[in-house]
């Protein structure tokens, strides 16, 4: 527990308006999207200004106690899930948006802005800001840029990080740094900005984000193909790409997901068939045609039983809905949704889906597949109850095997939601021990005293192990007030 | 100099056939592409697989000794200019082609491998590789990736930090570390790719190196557009970047650099007027003729006084050769020339523009200015004599000029050639002195020797400040024996 003197200090920086310790703010800010995990902080602060973060990490470096950053708490590893000894910095009241440059096609935000607004401010002046994650409409754009959320487009258009210009963020020490800015090129000293993006809130805060900007496509095309067999579908992915074209979207979902968002939409899909693959082309209007053919083709000789495709803007509208209810469907039919996001090389798709099916059925768990199949970013999605260990068990047990195929095919523990606290264990069969030591050097190096959001992504030091958060079912401080 | 005890151990981890410490060797690996810059190493080694380089970094840290490590040696900023008590380690025999990827659009090359052969590699299948230095001919991969080296292609396509996927490295404390792979999204711990790439080999030396590859554009054409002020062509810059239009090209060349390109190439330039642009755009056809028209457009709002538009392709490539021989065309002048890269946002280039003119006159130098105008990246060139103190005096005061003006208008000291010994005493003034030592902290955590390519970039140790090359006129060691 942090000391109460040294909590009257942190209430002295942000003012007493900005600062709780009331249980029922405790718990708001003791967990995020990330099932099973759950700690309470000692404090809850919201930090109006760079000065008073910066103030805030000296005071945590002096009395060392740890600080948690955090956005609206979308994440799915855990990321922002407090620590002991730990306040938690809310950053969503930093929501404003500081600039937009139509000259250089750059956007500048707060951290706490929603990400869908970017898109729908970029819009109105025919621009365009392509990263989408699935909590777009209520995820924050520093959680973005902490975790490098990734998205619906990336297979065309990249994820966070390419779209992240410049960066001005509070050091774990407290100091004010900036790096990267408007120009397209820029090479003086190390790409500090990049480290950070993907840091996960260890190191350091972000203040203010510049955020490059494109022309908004003007056509596009949306495909919906059915499958009798996941790997075919997984073929057709595979030779897409192999055919030279890069569409804008390519999303699978498995017989469990379709039969699910059906219940939930009420869309008319085909819920007898194994898979089915979402396209979208866009570009210009020849382009398009062309692609899209050629994509009709594609998917014939894999034979697709069904091609729909989608004849007006409303239609394709409705196509897109069955992908993006995808989790929401799947969240329903249990109390738990383990979300995950094992990834491997496009080619490795067939392979993957393949893996997968046989250890849903090899361990018994009720399991929803569904993702970004033009990213080789899937989404096994198990549906379970947390309360039930056993049922729990199973889950990671499969999941264990999951990502392990996953490395075992070239491939990575997680596509987009980052380490976090769900997946540091993983982390050194990821990267290797080497690599794993040389992100430890950065940290330390910049945080010697590890206060800022420690133990996510890899454990520094063994005291912190007992300090991680367990399953909520453990957590019983408020369990009998409540 | 480092002892002949250490030298003999360094021979013999490389073997006899791949050590040199003769004069002609010496002399051979004492410079780069850099003006001005020269030192002597003690030896030069050209080794053979990772675990020699490994065995000589660890050698390094235990008999304190430098490793500067060398491709073809046609950096722009020093950064692979042999320090006090040092080795080049040379990777031009690195040179093979490890794995062309069509199913997930990558190749994987040893970083020996000159730049262009990565393209003509992948053209032979239909995907492109973008990136395009000046010195795409004879420089190698593993240099365009320590620089993040651009180029012209940069407007649209980026740099060769958004090729790079995958990196095999040895750490200066002679680890192998693998950071990245063919997964297009990947965000397990710290992204220590892209801090690797632009570290100019102070942080790691490439062993392997994965890129991306994209499809070939099918079509493209391109403009020449000529005007009677430096400013309006800036200001036709500005204006396609606002009309949403994203040209594979946007080159400027001023009136000195037309008149010494027509000198030399021939191509039939009219050199009496004071700018021009060369436009590239490319895209399905449909797209590149409303593109060209949209830009002949804007360059005749903006008064151009002649526009050119390539018929065929031979004309293209005439057009374009323009803007390829500037350099070449320029260095034919004067004894001495100095490329620089100072870059500033897309709409500060008209801005620019008028102060680099301004400072030319006043400082009374001869200077050509050309550059990547669609990326606001310039590269002022000073045709001067190095032999001439005075000269190089007056040149030296400019660059200090052009340098601070790009700072104070948002802009960078070094767009692609990177920061190396060049530019390190503006890299505070760029980066704040917050970022420098964050930096720093990396640099010191990775390589707590100092022992792999110090003193570029930033200096760790005040003892180095002496070590660091000088004019060549101060080098003497040779000169009576050649």
């Amino acid at each position: 527990m942090i000391e109460p003197k040294v909590l009257s200090k942190i209430e002295s920086i942000v003012g007493k308006k900005n600062f709780s310790a009331t249980k029922e703010d405790k718990i708001c800010y003791s967990y995020d999207a990330t099932p099973l995990l759950q700690k309470y902080p000692d404090a809850v602060v919201f930090p109006e200004d760079a000065e008073q973060i910066s103030k805030i990490m000296k005071l945590a470096n002096q009395e060392k106690f740890s600080v948690v950053p955090r956005g609206a708490g979308s994440g799915l590893s855990g990321g922002s899930i407090p620590v002991d000894d730990s306040i938690v910095l809310v950053m969503t009241r930093w929501n404003k948006i500081l600039e937009l440059d139509e000259s250089n096609l750059t956007i500048t935000v707060q951290p706490g802005v929603i990400t869908e607004l970017i898109d729908i401010e970029a819009e109105k002046i025919g621009l365009f800001y392509p990263p989408d994650p699935g909590s777009i409409k209520f995820c924050t754009i520093g959680g973005n840029v902490a975790e490098n959320a990734g998205g619906l487009r990336g297979l065309k258009y990249g994820v966070t990080k390419n779209y992240v210009l410049g960066l001005e963020m509070i050091t774990p020490t407290g100091e004010v740094i900036y790096s990267g800015g408007k120009n397209v090129k820029d090479v003086a000293g190390y790409n500090l900005r990049d480290i950070m993006v993907g840091s996960e809130g260890t190191l350091g805060i972000f203040t203010k984000i510049l955020l490059k900007l494109i022309p908004r496509p003007t056509n596009s095309k949306t495909l919906l193909a059915f499958f009798n067999s996941t790997i075919q579908s997984g073929e057709v992915v595979s030779e897409i790409i192999a055919s030279k074209i890069i569409p804008s979207m390519i999303e699978f979902l498995d017989k469990t997901t379709i039969k699910c968002v059906e219940d939930y939409a009420h869309l008319g899909l085909n819920t007898n068939l194994e898979a089915l693959l979402l396209i979208e082309v866009d570009g210009s209007k020849e382009e398009i045609d062309r692609n899209a053919e050629l994509i009709h083709s594609i998917c014939k000789k894999k034979n697709a039983v069904e091609i729909l495709v989608a004849q007006t803007e409303a239609e394709a509208l409705r196509l897109k809905t069955a992908r993006r209810s995808a989790f929401s469907a799947l969240a329903r039919v249990k109390p738990t949704t383990i979300l995950e996001d094992a990834t491997v090389p496009r080619s490795k798709l067939p392979e993957m889906l393949e893996a997968i099916q046989k250890i849903v059925n090899e361990e018994n768990i009720l399991l929803g597949n569904f993702g970004h199949a033009g990213d080789g970013n899937l989404h096994p999605t198990c549906l379970t109850d947390e309360r039930d260990y056993s049922e729990i068990h199973k889950a990671e047990k499969a999941f264990d095997r999951i990502f392990n195929t996953a490395i075992k095919l070239g491939g990575t523990i997680t596509g987009e939601h980052g380490t976090g606290l769900s997946k540091s264990k993983f982390l050194e069969a990821a990267v290797g021990s080497a690599g794993l030591e040389f992100m430890k050097k950065v940290k330390s190096s910049w945080d010697p005293n590890n206060v800022l959001n420690p133990g996510k992504i890899f454990t520094l030091k063994p005291k912190c192990e007992g300090a991680l958060p367990k399953f909520k079912n453990d957590i019983k401080e408020f369990s009998t007030n409540l």
